[in-house]
Parts: C-alpha cells; sequence; structure tokens
C-alpha cells in the first residue's frame, strides 16, 4: 500500500513541513520504497518531480524538502508497489490535461479487473490499475463534457459516481486535482486537518521537527491537509469514513458526500 | 528568442556539461531570463523540471546541473518571452500523451496567425503560441492516426508535413520527442554534433568547463547534441539549414529531409 498527501490552501503555501515527514515513510520509518512523486499547482501552472527509489534516499526529495514552492494545491504519493513494476512511468501522480487545465491523481489500492473497462482518448503510459482508472474517467469526463461544465455540481456529481463504480473493485483511497479543486475519496483510509487562525506549533510524527505556524502564515490563511494517515502528533485529524467523496477548494472542504 | 537543447544517445547518458552551458544564457552569458524547463525520457517514463524563472538564478537549475540524470532523450528550452507572459505555464517543454506515450515540445521563433488553426482534442493550458502549436499538431497526429502508426516512415512524412505548414507562419526551430525519436525543424538556427569514439575532451564556449568525454564514456556510446547556437568552441559542429527537418534516434540522425 502507497501513502497520500494532499494539500488545499487559500494562499501559496509550501508543504515542507508535511512533505518532510512523509518521505521518512518512503524506506525508513514506513516501507514505501518503490518511488514517489509530488505535484503544484500554481495558478494554471503545475510542476511535479519524480524519483522511482525510495524517497528517503532520493536527493530530488531532499531538493524539495529543502526548497520552498509556493502552491494553493499540492499532491503527493508515495509508493509500495503491488501491482506494476518499479520504474519511473508507474510512478504517482499522474497528470494528463483536459479542458485545457492539468489534472493530476494518486492512489492508494489496489483495483480488481479495472483493465476491463473500456478507455476513450486517454491511454495510460506505465502498467500500474492506477493510472488505468485515472484515465478511464478522464475519459469519461470528455465523453459527458467536450467543455468544461459551467456547473460546478453536475462535475462533481459525476466524478463521484465514476469514483463510486471505481470503488466497488478494492480498495481505492485517492486524490485527484484539477487546477482548482482537490475531489478525494476514502475506502479505508484518509484523514484531514484545516489549519487556520489561531495557529499553534505542530509537531511530526515521523521525524523531530516542529514548526509554529503563527511565524508562519498571516491571520487570513487557510491549509487543509489530507493524508492517508496522520502527520503530527499534536492536532486533531478527522478520519474519513468508507465511501466519503469531500471536494476541497481554496483551503476549505467545500462538500462531502457519501456513496 | 529562445534558446534550445536536445540531446539523443544509445545508452543513459547525462546532460550536465551541455546544461552547464546552456544555463549561463539565462540570464548571464544571454539575456533569456523568463523560465526554463527540461524533460527527461528514461524508457517510457519522462519527467520534466520548470521554473518560471531566469535559469541563472534558478535553485531548480543548480540542483539539475549537479545532479546526474542519466537519459536517452532530452529537451530544454529557456525562455525569452515574446508571446505569452512569463510564468509556469508558459513554460517549456510542454508535454501531452499520444498513443500512450508522452509527447515533449519545445520551440524557437514567433509563429503569426497559428491559434486561427482549429484543435482538435488537445487544449493549451498556457497562452503561448509554441503550446498552442504543440496542441495542434498532436490533434492532427491523432485525426490521422487513432492508434500508433506502425510505419515510422508514415509518421516522419506526417510530422514533417505539419512542421512545414506551420513553418510558414514564421520562426519554427523546433525539438519535439516521443519516447523514442526526436523530430526537429530548423527555419533560422539549429546545429548539431555527433559524439562517438575516439572521445575528445571537449570545452564550453559559456563557462569555464571542460570534460574528457573519453573518461566519462563507453567505446559504443553514440549522442548527439543539438542546440541553437553551438555549445562547444572546439568541435565541429554542423549548422542546419532553413526548411531541413531531421529526425534522430538512439544518438543517431536517422533521416534528413527538406520542406
Amino acid at each position: 500500500m502507497c501513502e497520500l498527501l494532499g494539500m488545499s490552501a487559500n494562499v501559496p503555501t509550501d508543504i515542507c513541513f508535511s512533505f518532510s515527514g512523509l518521505i521518512k515513510r518512503g524506506g525508513e520509518t514506513g516501507s514505501h520504497k518503490d518511488g514517489w512523486g509530488i505535484a503544484f499547482y500554481e495558478g494554471k501552472g503545475y510542476r511535479s518531480f519524480h524519483d522511482p527509489i525510495a524517497s528517503a534516499d532520493s536527493e530530488v526529495a531532499k531538493f524539495i524538502q529543502q526548497y520552498s514552492i509556493k502552491s494553493t494545491q499540492v499532491i503527493c504519493h508515495i509508493r509500495k508497489a503491488n501491482r506494476g513494476r518499479v520504474c519511473l512511468e508507474n510512478t504517482h501522480p499522474f497528470s494528463r490535461e483536459l479542458w485545457g487545465q492539468v489534472w493530476s491523481f494518486a492512489h492508494n489500492g489496489q483495483l480488481k479487473g479495472i483493465k476491463k473497462k473500456p478507455l476513450n482518448g486517454y491511454l495510460p503510459i506505465g502498467t500500474t490499475d492506477s493510472e488505468y482508472a485515472f484515465c478511464w474517467m478522464l475519459g469519461r469526463l470528455r465523453a459527458e463534457f467536450s467543455n468544461k461544465p459551467t456547473s460546478k455540481v453536475k462535475l462533481r456529481k459525476l466524478i463521484q459516481t465514476l469514483y463510486t463504480e471505481i470503488a466497488q473493485l478494492g480498495v481505492f483511497n485517492v486524490l485527484m486535482g484539477d487546477a482548482d479543486n482537490l475531489y478525494t475519496y476514502c475506502t479505508t483510509k484518509l484523514s484531514w486537518l484545516t489549519r487556520q487562525a489561531p495557529f499553534v506549533e505542530a509537531k511530526l510524527l515521523d521525524a523531530d521537527i516542529c514548526v509554529d505556524f503563527k511565524k508562519e502564515t498571516s491571520s487570513t490563511d487557510v491549509v487543509t491537509v489530507i493524508a492517508t494517515e496522520p502527520l503530527t502528533s499534536n492536532e486533531e485529524w478527522t478520519k474519513m469514513v468508507a465511501g466519503e467523496f469531500s471536494v476541497f477548494c481554496l483551503g476549505k472542504k467545500e462538500f462531502t458526500g457519501f456513496g
């Protein structure tokens, strides 16, 4: 199984603190040593960093930990391979353009029989179930809406339907983003936490690192962090339940549904 | 105008030496200070690094210069903005998936009226002429071949036709790659050089750096480097002529046509 980390914020925010905890699980405090990746949204722009080796040993991961990239939305994944060999093309997050935006996807779980579903336009580059599921969903989104739907509700409903359909095939803990929203689904493990004023000090579970968010933020900042397992020891994380679908936008949870 | 750098090799090879010369032109020995990007093919895998600031000042560029990523194909671009503001989404190389492979594109020049051409499926994320041209070409490739053509010649001919059509609109010096081939076109400036045994020492034009390729390579390595301007002072670069279309594969020039 893999580990996921996501962030949604109302101002460009760096994720160095949470990332420092997560990458320890990639070969040091955890066994997720089969590659890792992180994707940053910066306005309409998108950049990602991938390495097909253990994050705890990765020079690229060390660089990202030290170099503050400020972003309103982040998706990060560290991999323990189950389906698909260890290589760059099997490293999450996967990304594709749809409606002139970059969509990005990271997944924890296995999906039995996903490759029987027909694809439409988007093809996998690697061999994981996860990338296949992502391609299938984007194909369905494009088949339904040739342009980006003006109704946020219609789009969200379709994503929830697709998520629910995939979740029938196994474990589907997922983070998927477009340039504006983070769409999550939980079948077994996903927790979240919103940081806003009054900010407090937070302490990582996986590394001896604290950060005093009072010093790092302004009083109007709102930042939500989502992870397969809580990353800090002294904050209250909310555990999602099986079948929970949520949408995060600009730091806040905007919608939750079940199905 | 921008600067381009490409590499094609028969074994995974790092590009640190050539990249060290090129990034100096991004704000130091040259005026191309509006962002830069580099893309590496590693088997079917692909990863890219982008920064919307001058490469000479970029921490990401410093990291890439020191960290040896071994790849069989590289596309790199440093930008001097003419159309499209300075931001991450306007930073080359652009990439999209077609036929289950990542296609990557970097361009030097302006293309008057390119945005009048109809798109098919692939939409730009940023506002550059270059990304628009790339999206238009991929849409045409997919319209012609719903799956990857088994005939390399048919694919190459179509790309040459599309390149020639775009080149009517202005300056079109370009590097475009799929996972196997690098397709280049020259209207005003593009030079190339193949390094193979017996290897010699090479000296950069833009920085006081030499490398002795005898020590860095094995006798069967073949590596071609392509750039808008020669990068070394003591090697013989071949200047492409206006209208020259070439395909590089595994380090060698496989085809040249004119049109």
